[in-house]
């Protein structure tokens, strides 16, 4: 038995999320079916970094598996990418330590979540950003942000809260950037609550259409209140773009 | 009785091509349905610098249309760019002389092809390029694409040649460029045969991959048979970048 560690891509688009729900097309389902189906008998179940939601895109998603397979990690790369539809995609494929958890032993995740305020919408990347319709001011936005940045009980961003035994995150990286009409937000933290990224994606969307003033958000995080933080920006402008393991 | 010229953006993937086809979703139809549907009673009638095939995309088509409505070009733009699916976009709308035709008045037209050669489709591209699977030689496929320029019988990359009056086009500007895993094929012609530019992509990709000379390219044009060149490249790597009017 070994234990294989797997980064992938997949287009969130057209899949109700990572985890398997009987009925719906997950990329969990999909994955440990293309696997099942080259491995053979044995039923291959797959543990990833945490849970992306409907719609939500990973550019490197980290998952594990166990199983007997006698094959080398490149093989098994190639084969299954045979047999996963075209919008989940193993980038990388290699054996680790038996003890291993993709779940367990991330440390960090970031994600990015991408907007776009030009005029008319980018065609080709509808699916993959969130049009705001807005003129945005990033460089208002980014001053907002720092107050984000560090430890604190993000319960503001939680929707459904209280789900987990605490809303105390720490946001290790938190940035703004524009490129033309790109403006993209890159949060890294030690863990996400629930539609958190959306939800500051949302409300520093109303800071930078002007509709809030920036020391609004140091006030949001304050009153714990998540009626009081911005809406949750749709899930096709996020991405799940690496997760971050010890040594 | 105005006359517009629109800019529009499309993506082939999910359209049976340009040209209006009973039962069939096309990039005509679903706009001049919008049109309609914005200017009332009347009929309105697209008319494009030219077809696209099933799965061509577009990034600056040219079209006129005549219509009666009052309402000045940026708000048709606004109005049919509501109505219009997302795989659709106008980006310009502007008013324009009479007499101006988008098809008998292009005097030439710019393809680009978009080729794909990592060990790993890309893939939030994945409906916008050919992952080819084998290694390319640009430099190699730029240097077999000079023999393309300037005036030639093309008969050797038309599908069911002949559908025209002539197979001698001029081609203004042939270039392979790479750019990491992205390799690129521009070509700017005054006029193209059926399938004449993914007919070109399919025979330097066969240059570029090593199955064939470089000084193949020029033999093919010499003789004029289609069934020498190489295979017609996928409609999802084939955008429409520009078409030229006189002044």
């Amino acid at each position: 038995m070994r234990n294989f560690r797997l980064t992938l891509s997949y287009d969130g688009t057209d899949f109700h999320g990572w985890q398997m729900q009987p009925g719906l097309r997950t990329v969990q389902q999909t994955l440990e079916e293309a696997l099942s189906a080259f491995t053979g008998e044995e039923r291959v179940r797959v543990n990833a970094s945490g849970r992306t939601d409907t719609g939500v895109h990973a550019v490197a998603q980290v998952a594990n598996f166990h199983s007997e397979t006698k094959h080398e990690p490149d093989v098994v790369l190639r084969a299954v990418n045979a047999r996963l539809p075209e919008d989940v995609i193993i980038g990388r494929c290699e054996c680790v330590p038996d003890n291993f958890d993709a779940n367990r032993h991330a440390v960090r995740k970031m994600y990015r979540y991408v907007m776009h305020d030009g005029a008319v919408p980018e065609l080709f990347h509808r699916r993959y950003c969130h049009h705001t319709r807005y003129s945005l001011d990033a460089e208002k936005m980014a001053r907002a942000a720092a107050a984000l940045r560090g430890t604190h009980d993000f319960r503001c961003f939680e929707t459904q809260w209280p789900n987990r035994a605490s809303s105390v995150r720490t946001i290790t990286l938190l940035e703004v950037h524009r490129f033309g009409d790109w403006i993209w937000l890159d949060v890294e933290a030690d863990g996400f609550l629930y539609n958190m990224v959306r939800a500051i994606a949302g409300t520093l969307i109303n800071v930078g259409r002007g509709y809030w003033p920036e020391e609004h958000v140091e006030q949001i995080v304050a009153a714990g209140d998540r009626t009081q933080a911005g809406p949750t920006a749709p899930a096709k402008g996020l991405f799940l773009m690496h997760v971050t393991y010890e040594q």
